[in-house]
């Protein structure tokens, strides 16, 4: 049993922070001191930790001193110049933004994948992208059946991955539909109700890409340590909640099989197989939200590859959880023991 | 101009059908006479068609002599019975159905791809799955740039291919969710509100395949008359009303740019290019629903393929325009012509 840590929780109030909380308590984690730290406007709300009610402080001023582990999840700006002050500091930073992903000195992961690299006791670890972090608890298990050539996604991601503004933004505009009245989104560039979309980031004009698919083929990569993998992705917002799920075709230099596909994924950690034919139940984010474990099914031979080299597979997890709060906090935990 | 002829629409109460009766008027088909025809419960209800209220009639008994035109909007068992019928007594049958669309002597058509099968004047021609009649569309105008090799498609369903009681279903348990209020699915057979799911069509057990995955790549190898092409299909349903998305990768036989793909998509009859980066602008539900055109957009490079030959898009067209009645009415049109 590791020695209860101090522990700071860095952007409390938002849809991530909220979950890390939670995870610390219902993980169990070893915390000896929670400090809760938003902006100056939040300071002083409150948000609950096992039985104590804990106040926000500002994170602002705030100092790090004594803290063994800092939780961030704000923007990658905020991130980056509190996760260098909180590790000066001699806290152990898992930051949730973008800005530390592919920087060469700062490991980028995902426990299940490449877990290992916490064994060299980084100060700053980056927490990666909802959708990188879905997808590569999937893909390591059938990257240990053979060489993976090429990987193509479509996803269908939830409100949850644009923050708490934009879950309330969905239930509200759908409400309003749903009663017919008149809604102009605030948070998101398109309606939402009852509606999907390109997910919002920039268009790369170099690429057509969009930044989250970008991301996600860059941290894929990463997590894999496969700079040569061929990856695309197309990204889509769909009107769900906290879920995101992948469509995923997956190229082998060599035949694999779905049953043997399926014995691997059933016995991966952070998996859970859902791919029942019979009752034609396959993951989905009713059973994905609040679930730590991802969701893996429809495992089958690609059609469209007549050497049967080709998988097609559905992942669904919980993008508060495997994709931000848990995975976090599952580093903290390797690197906390 | 034609002369004017005496049509039936077979389901007329049904999604489908309804929206049948609004493209007659809408593309102001030269109705002589319109016989609504249902289910003997049906019989009796009535709607409007221009300024005039029809009253449905049963279609047990009913005698399509005179008929010119017959569409139909109903299940495959219902479908094979009362086209052979109608077909019998002279009338031109285009059958919404998957009942004849496998049939080597029933053309499967969309007007814009392979129109040219109506020239033989058949008596009874299918309308194709509409996710096969949407991939279609924007398909044939890029099979003219390059053979295409290879077709990957990740579909966004809405609840109206499943027809009105699933888009009630949806409407009805998002609102249930939105009270806080148990609701159990009839219809559909997971929770639908916020929700997406694995089509729920049969899995075939020697495949993986579903049943919507299995028609769609079995219509589009017939309707762009190639029975080699490489294609596999996942279908998902997503919590949107009407307008289905389709993510798609389409390998060519030689690199075909953007560029020479939007221009070809920008002039093809029946697509509308969305495909703005800028403002982040591209094919979604609320845009394609009531449209008659298919919007195409998010046109690029597949980066998975190093050689170029491969392009991603996103199409979404109307599941009951393009992806049902209007394709029927365009038949119709041209075979009435």
């Amino acid at each position: 049993m590791p020695s209860p840590k101090s522990v700071a929780v860095v952007g409390a109030t938002g849809a991530v922070g909220s979950e890390m909380i939670r995870c610390l308590e219902t993980r169990a984690f070893p915390v000896k001191e929670l400090h809760l730290l938003a902006s100056a406007a939040s300071a002083g709300k409150t948000a609950r930790f096992k039985d104590r009610e804990l106040t926000m402080k500002a994170l602002d001023g705030f100092d790090f001193a004594g803290v063994d582990v800092a939780l961030l999840a704000v923007e990658a700006d905020v991130a980056k110049d509190t996760a260098e002050r909180a590790a000066r500091a001699g806290a152990l930073v898992i930051d949730n933004s973008s800005a530390f992903r592919m920087d060469p000195a700062v490991p980028l992961v995902v426990p299940e994948v490449n877990g290992a690299l916490l064994d060299a006791r980084p100060s700053i670890v980056a927490n990666p992208n909802c959708v990188a972090a879905i997808m590569t608890v999937a893909l390591a298990p059938l990257a240990a059946l053979a060489r993976i050539t090429r990987v193509t996604a479509s996803t269908y991601q939830a409100a949850s991955g644009a923050g708490l503004p934009a879950m309330r933004e969905l239930e509200e505009s759908t409400r309003a539909y749903l009663e017919g009245r008149p809604f102009e989104p605030r948070v998101l560039p398109h309606p939402y109700a009852f509606n999907f979309f390109s997910h919002n980031t920039p268009i790369d004009p170099a690429t057509g890409y969009n930044g989250e698919e970008t991301k996600v083929m860059k941290e894929v990569r990463r997590i894999m340590d496969r700079a040569d993998l061929r990856i695309s992705a197309t990204c889509i917002r769909v009107p769900v909640l906290r879920a995101h799920g992948v469509a995923m075709s997956v190229e082998f230099d060599t035949a694999v099989t779905p049953e043997t596909a399926r014995a691997a994924l059933a016995a991966a950690p952070g998996l859970r197989l859902v791919d029942d034919a019979g009752a034609n139940r396959f993951p989905m984010p009713i059973d994905a939200s609040g679930a730590d474990d991802v969701l893996v099914g429809r495992i089958r031979t690609d059609l469209s590859d007549p050497d049967g080299k080709t998988l097609a597979l559905f992942v669904c997890g919980d993008q508060l959880l495997k994709g931000a709060a848990l995975n976090a906090v599952q580093i903290a935990e390797r690197l906390a023991s």
